[in-house]
């Protein structure tokens, strides 16, 4: 992991990789249907202004026009590359367009670190090759890269065929090539345009959030989609994101892997997904909007536009909903339940303003208006008073069968409320493609189904400013040692996590008096040991002295017999602590991520449940309050129905504590876990009676 | 709850409410714009070929044509009345209905149970009119019926002014009138068309279930859509959805309420929707294909058609998928992973079979061809090679932008499979309007978006075939009183639900020698006292006899202080018993779903996680085994990570015995919760150790 330093926009790279000047086509095919001559085809169909330049080296022309033997024998060094040819030419055509001094090359072909070592190395000495000379490359597996902006369709996906590209002011990068022509299809049919689409493949070079954040400058891009296949390259993406949200410029995005099969189907880019709740807290603590229905990908964007992310933690979520019909609204306000949203009732005093203004509602958390609210002076009148009711943060109109027959009637009120002081948007529960036009033209976020209705507004809620930046962090992976838990209770100390009373004493006993009660429990205490039950390296309920004395006995006779190999002179002895519930926490530089912090049910509800919440880290306490409140087994410690409550005071201190070793890189912390950690009875404090710390 | 016997298909309901041969509009509106004036404009452009008759007593033509002054001045008696008028004069409407001899009425107005006592009293002589003249009634608050094949537009649905009605082979019954009007134009974007769609409003009389049924023996009619607000009517329902599937028709249901919001927000009905779990199991165990996503109500039926629901519990569960995309295919393995749908990857068999066959797959859980599955050969070669394979149940073809670009050859091969013997469905990747359109037309499942894909595959799988019909059963409800803990445990000895040892004794004292072993239990044994902890009526851990003696004493006290006007005799005393864990296990008779039979994680757990699994009563031991699985907190005793693993054996019949409660009517008893029942170790059993039996 980098450091995520601001990166500026690259406006270099842009325009290497979306606005060339010049284009060579290296290895394009006379054939225009065949894969290797659509990209010819498609940049003269939608009229590129640049230079375009044919390679074959079997044929004068292509498609009718000349062509060039090698990049060589080019008038001029063309900007950006597209190669074509198989995989075993790959890297000779690179080694060319370097140099020759071309700015950018896309790869088409794959075969490079999907398919196993000799791939992988190909992929190695590609990547070495764009490091060792400055080529910037896009691939392998790249589908290539549209900007109807720029007329530049250098694309060998088939889905560009077709004539007429909608534009507009969102940019795509997805990790699936066959994707952007997919989103190109259903946008264009949802009136939705892109400012441009980048196939990015296996990201050897260019990754996703390096070529997003290339482009923050172009005042045409307003902001992003993303189709992810799974989290890479982490540190790129976040800084893109932490910059995009400076700009105000919304990031929305899909990503595979909710469930763990999808990982396994998404076999052709050989990306092994990382665990998808890491991946979920990721994007949405750097403000990035996660849908999960694959529509709300394409609409959730002018609601995110509307929606400001709050950096005071302050961030809108009482929805309130008006409609004129009661069934409709139910499908959205049940959506939306599901995904945890407050649909907000209407306030006493909404209720009279209502009334004193002559709109009738049915009792209920909606505003129902039945058919009465097919006038605009009554859907109007409704919309106004909503939007200056302090219960609702965000106002949804539900609209039913009017927004078919009557489009400009229905949807007038809406769409004259477009620019109110609170965001707005609409569902329209019949097919109505008219309205929906209408609607989108005014740039009113709105929905053609309760369930993309509710994601979308559900990921946009969900997003979390992003925090405190980790600082230079400890490497992860193979390379960090396990600390002895006496050392991993210093750190703790140092960082300020409680951990119950430990005294260290030789192996070789005999034990000293304790200066604190039996009973106790002795365990091994060896940075050569972190897995101390797997040797019966732990003796509990240790009732007195005589008791302690025979445990070290055993203690040494188990490490003789099962790690004769580990270096161990140490006992550490605790008293026996019991909580009311024991808890995991547990601190990690993730390779994508980054630093990480993770509360999760202790004991043998862990292994059953993924009862977890997790957070980039730093957090702080307010923040280690809503990871407690997210994890389930802790309702039984929140004072629920007359229990003993547990002190969560403490357990966010120590949560928040544990969490900035993300910002004390001089510790080398790359993983931290105390487990368990117990949770004491209110005012009584959190005391962890194990740690396992690992330093790089 | 009515018995559930068979109910035949009222042709005569059926021809009356959606065939009349005349129609009498009850305070038709000169003004065709209006509400009351929309029927008569609908029946007229629609060409309905029976008698219409207008009622208006203040003018001499309505539209144009000539009007009645009262149901009484017409020339014959209409078959079918549509009530139009204000919620007061309903009542004296119907009255006159039934006075001529009217079969059907229908009342648009709404004012009845949903607005309080007073509505409740009016729809309750509704109700009474009904029953004492053999009228039937369909409303209060019903949009109307529509029946495009009769031309019988009956409805105040301003959706209905549209002219081209879709039509088809589902028939829809709906609580909502609203989402009639909803799903014919998303039908009509969709291809899908309807053999008839009824309002039914607030089901005072004629219900989902009844109105359902009328229709089973219209050839015309091959399947149900219902879209529920909550579970109303369930005997109705049971036996039409029984009948249903041995016709071999499907039903296909949306229910709002799977989050609790959702019940506040349906406030037009005034139905209180039940817990949604408990609907959820009801109607799976119906067969009813449940949807969670709006389109896949539309979609689900013809492949609900396609994949018959067993009656031997060896339902297909195996889904194998084949793309031209590997992206697009992920996003629906991961919808169906999300939904615990079981996508099956090709076995070394089938791969060897493609291998023969010159088809080249990527390796992984889907059969990608890449976009050498455009070829037609290649696509229908895999197909027919997947039809062969035992590793798959149904087969599922994602297909990428080919579909836009070239439908007929993308989808040819899929149309051609169309009859194969196993099921075979369609995921479009792209925006693919005429693809769409063929496949939908030659009868093949298909799916414009992953989510309704794997959402209509997932609800068609978690069908279960109807089990053993209950008995007519105990009335659920408020005239169940409780047995005491001793006669509980006779009622358990006598189904063979095992419990710990218990011996009663008298209160007053002095304790016999005891059959077993201390430390013991003592418990006050009362009908009257069934939450004996409230009073302090259980004393635990007792040693020895002297301690039983004084918690005897104890008892008395407590009951003197905190129970005196409770009746109790007797002492229950039983040994001290701990298991691995503790479970819930409880039947009873649900107002609306029937007998039901649930098993819980017991303990805290249960208070902070609704981990529980429900199906109707009575279930085999097979069945009771799927309910185990399904409840999470019971993998901790499943042998997880070499932990002891519980006598689950012995819980799923005792899981089943208790359910036998709904096959037993003499025992009369409502409802019974063994709470906790102790879960031992494997060969050990299972142990109720208190149990609350109501009878009725």
């Amino acid at each position: 992991m980098n450091n995520t330093a601001f990166i500026p926009a690259d406006s270099a790279l842009a325009q290497a990789l979306l606005a060339p000047r010049s284009v060579a086509l290296y290895g394009a095919s006379d054939d225009a249907a065949k894969t290797a001559g659509r990209p010819l085809k498609f940049l003269r169909a939608a009229g590129f202004q640049g230079k375009i330049y044919p390679i074959n080296p079997n044929r004068p022309t292509v498609q009718g026009e000349a062509a060039y033997a090698s990049l060589a024998a080019l008038p001029e060094v063309p900007e950006h590359v597209f190669i074509l040819t198989p995989t075993h030419t790959v890297l000779d055509a690179v080694s060319e367009c370097a140099r020759i001094g071309a700015k950018v090359v896309t790869i088409l072909a794959s075969g490079f670190s999907e398919t196993g070592p000799e791939g992988a190395a190909r992929e190695e000495a590609l990547r070495e090759l764009g490091r060792s000379t400055g080529l910037r490359i896009l691939g392998p597996s790249s589908l290539g890269v549209i900007n109807p902006n720029a007329g530049l369709v250098l694309t060998a996906n088939a889905a560009f065929a077709e004539p007429e590209l909608p534009r507009g002011k969102v940019f795509v990068a997805s990790h699936s090539g066959s994707m952007i022509g997919a989103l190109v299809s259903r946008g264009k049919s949802r009136g939705v345009g892109f400012a441009g689409l980048v196939s990015v493949g296996s990201e050897a070079d260019l990754c996703v959030g390096e070529i997003c954040a290339a482009t923050l400058d172009d005042p045409g891009i307003e902001g992003y989609l993303l189709f992810l296949e799974s989290l890479r390259h982490g540190d790129r993406l976040r800084a893109f994101a932490v910059e995009a949200m400076r700009r105000g410029k919304p990031v929305i995005a899909y990503k595979l892997g909710r469930s763990a099969a999808a990982e396994m189907a998404a076999t052709h880019t050989g990306a092994l997904a990382g665990e998808d709740d890491i991946a979920d807290a990721f994007l949405k603590d750097l403000g990035i909007a996660r849908v999960g229905i694959l529509e709300a990908l394409l609409e959730a964007f002018p609601l995110a536009r509307r929606i400001p992310l709050a950096t005071d933690g302050t961030s809108p979520r009482r929805v309130g909903v008006v409609t004129t019909t009661g069934g409709g609204a139910a499908m959205v306000v049940d959506q939306l339940g599901i995904r945890d949203v407050v649909v907000e009732p209407p306030s006493e005093a909404t209720l009279a303003r209502l009334e004193a203004a002559g709109i009738a509602v049915s009792p209920g958390r909606v505003l129902d208006l039945t058919l009465a609210g097919t006038n605009y002076n009554v859907m109007k009148g409704a919309l106004d008073i909503m939007f200056e009711a302090p219960e609702f943060d965000v106002v949804l109109a539900v609209v039913g069968s009017s927004a078919r027959f009557q489009p400009h009637l229905a949807v007038k009120p809406i769409i004259d409320s477009a620019a109110s002081r609170k965001p707005l948007a609409a569902m329209l529960v019949p097919d109505a493609p008219e309205a929906l036009r209408s609607l989108t033209e005014a740039g009113v976020p709105c929905f053609r189904s309760p369930e993309a209705c509710a994601d979308a507004i559900a990921s946009v809620l969900a997003r979390r400013a992003p925090g405190i930046q980790p600082a230079a962090v400890a490497e992860p992976g193979a390379s960090a040692k396990p600390l002895s838990e006496a050392q991993a209770y210093a750190i703790l100390d140092e960082i300020g996590v409680p951990h119950a009373p430990a005294l260290t004493m030789p192996l070789a006993g005999p034990p000293p008096q304790l200066p604190f009660g039996f009973p106790v429990v002795a365990k091994v205490c060896s940075a050569q040991i972190p897995h101390k039950t797997e040797v019966g390296g732990v003796v509990l309920g240790i009732a007195d002295h005589r008791e302690l004395e025979a445990a070290l006995g055993t203690l040494r006779n188990n490490l003789r017999e099962r790690a004769p190999d580990k270096h161990c002179d140490e006992v550490l002895v605790q008293p026996m602590t019991r909580g009311l519930t024991e808890v995991l926490v547990g601190y990690r530089v993730d390779p994508e991520a980054g630093p990480i912090i993770m509360l999760a049910a202790g004991g043998i509800w862990a292994e059953v449940a993924r009862d977890r919440s997790i957070r980039l880290a730093p957090v702080t306490v307010q923040v280690a309050h809503d990871m407690i409140a997210e994890v389930k087994a802790l309702k039984t410690v929140s004072g629920l129905r007359g229990r003993q409550r547990g002190d969560l005071e403490a357990l966010a201190r120590a949560v928040s504590a544990l969490s900035q070793l993300a910002v004390k890189p001089a510790l080398r912390i790359a993983e931290a876990e105390v487990n368990p950690l117990m949770v004491l009875a209110e005012g009584e404090g959190v005391l962890a009676v194990d740690a396992l710390v690992l330093r790089s």
